[in-house]
């Protein structure tokens, strides 16, 4: 087993190095990428995962492309294209595929460069976001200990290291300010249920796991204090494209008057985008749901509507917590003057 | 295999024969149940489930219980009070344990027939609300194929036949009124993925099966005529105790202004509970929650909350549909005068 230490994927040796996701928690297994293809099918499969780590698995495709391929001729420009397009939702997949592809010219150690400065803004981001995010939870609901609401992974696991929505949960941990984590189980991958409860056991930080469907009526019928959810793309309107559920527990929290809050860097804000409703949901396998590690789940061949995303309209979400700044939404501000 | 027909349960030769509801879809296999202890624990591992079908297995519980133990006596008393606590939230349990035991002094025929006579009512009731729904259907959306989003299982298999809001599907499916069925997969124990769309395959009702979380945005972003949900309790307010997941359909219709509806036998109506907040949800086994059928979706020993069901306000339903009246609280209308 590489030597990934707390990083959810890395550059070791001229390859990329990751930890397999979809083996989690039942397996902790690394995977050594070498080829852009195999990235793409990493992708695809969601060995790698969470909009920050995907940019920077993109990002390192690239270099990937360059180190097979050289730094032209069809052979790389078609890697580098199935790389930017592995998976439509994320804006920082596509953004930073391009942001190194537009350094092949000069090298591959501009290239490589470029890719390792990504990787070392996301991990400086994730911290960024987990400090300012545990002090604004505290100005805004005072220093006790919070229980706090999440849904996916946007862990370590979602970034490089710490995360961003897990990053301020875990900050709160180690502040001793949280008093229990509840983590939605996050069908139909599960990525909370194995994730999330798996980072949060290593960080021996409280929390206790819930069916999505659960989430909602939890928030209006026991006490809760924040629900703190990712991003996979945050539109210039404020409009945050996350995983599906993400959308209910917004309602929930606003019938229980309990603050939404996104936690996401500022690499997954997209002004070129108006509002969610420009954005393609990624409509994904139907096996997702009628089965689960080969146990069936549903009769064969029952159809399947399978959306991986949903739209949360910005006027249900309190606050943006970003590694740059907190902009709320709940008091009219916006994402640019 | 004992001639069920399309019944779950009934009462053949001194004895319950019931579906085991804990294996389908992958298998039909169908159990003898001769003692009130087997029935019990049949209830409580959900072999038999669903409002008004369990209202059925209590009441024949009580037959057995008759047969085994005589009128009178230590055990007698102790059978029928486990019956009728085997599990809390739906009232029918309770209520027909009563019912049926109130004539064990008259001795076992008497016993017998009101239990049989449980199951007619049932059966009625299951045609009546299936046609009364449809009917209101029709005449509030208009003569057209519909989409509906329904959560659980209330079909044949949570009734003796037919069902409650999947009754109400089925006939408008057979008046060729069905555009398409869509199918909560209902977390934890999936009985939409497993039992509803296999009730509807069985049809050849069209449908799609959806992952819990999906409901709400797929209400606020897809067309969607109607949700039409069960009840296991509808106290004397209007407040509906329902599977878990219910009350974010219900906060999800509210948002997209689809009407919620409630389907559920007059037997299901408590007026002895003022409101849903008399009502004691279910916390059920946190296995149920770390994995599916053997293998694990969560790390072993993960703290798990797990309510089986939870409540919707009255505020937040259109309309109750029941075998004898249709009540519209979203009206004004209420459940007594």
């Amino acid at each position: 087993m590489e030597a990934l230490g707390n990083r959810s994927l890395d550059w070791i040796d001229d390859a990329v190095v990751m930890v397999d996701q979809t083996q989690l928690p039942s397996r902790y297994v690394t995977l050594r990428i070498e080829a852009p293809e195999e990235m793409v099918a990493a992708i695809q499969r969601l060995s790698v995962r969470g909009a920050p780590a995907l940019g920077v698995a993109g990002a390192m495709g690239v270099v990937l492309a360059v180190q097979r391929y050289g730094t032209s001729g069809q052979k790389l420009e078609q890697a580098v294209s199935t790389l930017r397009t592995a998976r439509p939702t994320a804006v920082n997949l596509a953004r930073m595929v391009e942001r190194t592809a537009r350094l092949i010219d000069q090298g591959l150690p501009a290239v490589r460069a470029e890719a390792l400065s990504i990787r070392d803004e996301e991990i400086a981001a994730s911290r960024q976001m987990g400090a300012r995010g545990a002090d604004y939870l505290t100005q805004r609901l005072g220093a006790k200990p919070l229980r706090v609401m999440t849904i996916c992974n946007t862990g370590g696991l979602a970034t490089v290291e710490l995360g961003t929505a897990l990053a301020v949960i875990q900050t709160l941990h180690t502040r001793q300010l949280l008093k229990e984590a509840l983590v939605m189980e996050t069908r139909p991958l599960l990525q909370g249920a194995r994730l999330t409860t798996w980072e949060l056991a290593k960080a021996e930080a409280p929390h206790r796991l819930l069916v999505d469907a659960a989430g909602p009526f939890w928030l209006a019928s026991q006490p809760v204090d924040a629900v703190l959810a990712g991003a996979d793309r945050v539109t210039a309107n404020g409009d945050v494209a996350n995983k599906i559920g993400t959308f209910s527990l917004a309602l929930g929290a606003q019938y229980a008057r309990v603050p939404f809050m996104v936690v996401a860097p500022e690499s997954t804000i997209d002004m070129n985008t108006p509002t969610g409703a420009d954005i393609t949901i990624e409509e994904r396998d139907p096996a997702e749901v009628t089965g689960w590690r080969g146990v069936e789940t549903a009769p064969a061949g029952t159809p399947v509507a399978n959306p991986a995303f949903d739209l949360t309209p910005v006027d249900l979400i309190d606050s943006l917590i970003t590694d740059q700044r907190v902009v709320r939404f709940g008091s009219g501000e916006k994402l640019a003057p």
